[in-house]
């Protein structure tokens, strides 16, 4: 919009929202309109951190053979009963297993096979006998020690059983799972598909992330934040520029091929506020306005198939209502838990901490000497507020606040 | 090594350990031989979870001009003065102040500026007058609030003070993090470079990983692990597959060009493992066999520039030797904190944890109805008992366990 020094007051809509949702209408809201999360599948070396589409059966047992557990002999158990250094016994040495290279004959009483860790059990032996207890001559050991049938022997499936469910359906895959994943012969695994997370961030005063502002134009901080955020979610980010504040620009990114909209900017009810107004519209705008602080100026809504929030542009109250929201809609369309991924702590406050009855409050907050300093806030515009704090407080909409003291839950920004 | 019937004692070394290290001796080792990082500039978008090699100082007011906080209309906060809605005052409508786009001229008193938030405020004024104080009239505003100067605007510096450092070398970059150094214009970004960390995945019995086990052939579980973790701790890794149990191929992969060099597989003191004695051979093998279970043949060197660590092939073993060790030292080239990156939670032990004194101990646990199971350990080969687990609880090398309800610290995996 070109400036207009004829200022006409019907053209604006400046008054304020008529109502405000509850932060728990939000995540109702949000809860009840996930779809079901699509599967892909991914190559094992890929799959690290990625949330299973279902469960995985093992149709092979792991080991798939018997195999020595320590570094000794392959024995028949019952030859060395008696056995100790006062009454060795000899066994004839036949030959050797390796790991992938076993011993392909089978022995019989009196007879050993050299076997090292991991390698196959030679037919016929039922025990490892470990090395500390024999003598080693020039084709045969003494043995010096009993060991039991079974002993050191590791059995087929003794790790994982053929038939058995080795990871449940929605488990975030860990290191040691890719290792499972691996031994039971899985390349190619099947995950839950990564969101689409379409990225809209508007405003005509934004210079592209990294410029240095000039003039009257600020760079755009908002889409560096919120594509980590969405990395960290488990989304994968679709971001391919800055909006400029018109209606046409912002309906196309809107419609665009996408799981979730993001919008940055222009989420209140000012008259340069144009995706509210769009997204009622050509879909459905279900709540706007919400009682918390930051980030009242917030809404959610569908486009299509497309769930579609509405961030304010202040990076604060962007960065608080992309967590309240937005975050929570994306992990679980990642297949991850709707709680916030943050590590917290339960320490005092070191002073009140002040809200109002009726609107949550994301408090930004300092952990100090094992307490909880809350950080004098000078408004949603002040990202270095939460680049100094080490996390934040909630402040639910029942409570006027915390008193001194009390002990307060941190969730620490990381 | 091919299969050689006619076994020959004076070729096998197969006796045990002549000392074992303490895992204190393996950590004070690790860092005693930590090199100085090296940085690299990253782009802003690639910035995330990467750890900043410099202080970051801003060479930039931000907000580098005044800005309205409110929407409503600039003025001379003194105008206002006695207004209220029994007492309204007029003022005139000069234009208006959008962000990106502001007014040009300046303005006195009697004149007022319609403005939104984050845009900049006019020349001559000094405060916002919020929307709700006022009523609009066709060309001027009847005011029916006070605000006093100063009211509602941010001033150049409120976010951000030029000169003044806003983030701190070693910081672990956060999402909000990027937004800032956005804000400021940087683009490329100075963090610590992640190490180069070499696999060499060792042993004649193994498949790719995802290969279904075949006759005496099992699928390589560890690459895949020892890849997440690596990942997870903030290095790179270099795998270009298995290698041959050669003492050629193994000196040839341990010489090449890497930070770090992660051996699994072959680190005992056995006829096969050739690691070991290439690596005292050619650089320097300064720990092998360490007070631990699992993982006790393990071993630590330098090879050139390069740490070597030696992990065993058992996949539990080579799971909790990373963590103790190569990790610790991973972690530390990428300017990460040593310390485990594990959530952590404390909670009683639903039975008795045996251990011995003079090891250290490595217990996979299960976290059931607020109690802590220990698992029944059937050997370091049994991946699936990691998979199981919730977690481990370290026990150390002074205690020969914890009792029934001893409150225990459980290192959760995820």
């Amino acid at each position: 919009m070109t400036q207009d020094p004829l200022y006409r007051p019907t053209d604006v809509r400046m008054k304020g929202f008529a109502r405000r949702w509850t932060v728990q209408n939000c995540l109702d809201w949000i809860d009840e309109h996930i779809p079901e999360s699509k599967t892909e599948k991914v190559d094992l070396q890929e799959a690290y951190g990625r949330v299973l589409g279902t469960g995985i059966t093992s149709e092979v047992d792991v080991p798939h053979f018997s195999r020595a557990m320590m570094d000794g002999f392959a024995v028949v158990g019952e030859d060395t009963s008696g056995a100790s250094t006062y009454n060795s016994l000899t066994l004839d040495i036949l030959g050797q297993s390796l790991p992938g290279n076993p011993f392909h004959a089978s022995i019989t009483s009196g007879q050993a096979i050299r076997i090292m860790t991991g390698a196959p059990m030679p037919a016929g032996a039922n025990a490892v006998l470990p090395v500390e207890q024999t003598v080693i001559q020039e084709k045969s050991i003494l043995v010096q020690g009993e060991v039991a049938p079974g002993k050191h022997v590791g059995l087929p499936g003794e790790d994982i059983q053929a038939g058995k469910q080795v990871l449940p359906q929605g488990r975030k895959l860990r290191p040691q799972d890719l290792g499972i994943l691996s031994s039971i012969g899985i390349r190619l695994v099947e995950v839950i598909k990564q969101p689409q997370v379409r990225l809209v961030i508007t405003g005509d005063e934004l210079l592209p992330p990294g410029t240095t502002p000039d003039q009257y134009k600020i760079a755009d901080a908002n889409s560096p934040m919120l594509s980590a955020l969405v990395h960290r979610d488990g989304g994968q980010v679709l971001h391919p520029g800055i909006i400029s504040d018109h209606p046409e620009s912002i309906l196309a990114a809107l419609q665009s091929d996408a799981d979730v909209i993001v919008v940055s900017g222009g989420s209140s009810v000012g008259q340069e506020d144009h995706a509210p107004r769009l997204l009622a519209e050509h879909g459905s705008l279900d709540i706007h306005g919400v009682a918390m602080r930051p980030s009242s100026p917030s809404g959610m809504g569908t486009l299509g198939k497309r769930l579609v929030f509405l961030l304010p542009g202040n990076p604060v109250s962007c960065l608080c209502a992309y967590d309240f929201f937005a975050g929570r809609a994306i992990r679980q369309l990642a297949g991850l838990p709707t709680t916030w991924p943050h590590r917290t702590i339960n320490l005092p406050l070191s002073r009140k901490l002040v809200s109002t009855v009726g609107r949550t409050d994301y408090a930004r907050v300092h952990v100090h000497n094992d307490q909880v300093e809350p950080i004098a806030i000078s408004g949603a515009s002040v990202l270095s507020s939460t680049t100094r704090a080490s996390g934040f407080v909630i402040i639910p909409e029942d409570l006027e606040g915390y008193a001194r003291n009390s002990e307060v839950t941190v969730y620490l920004y990381e």
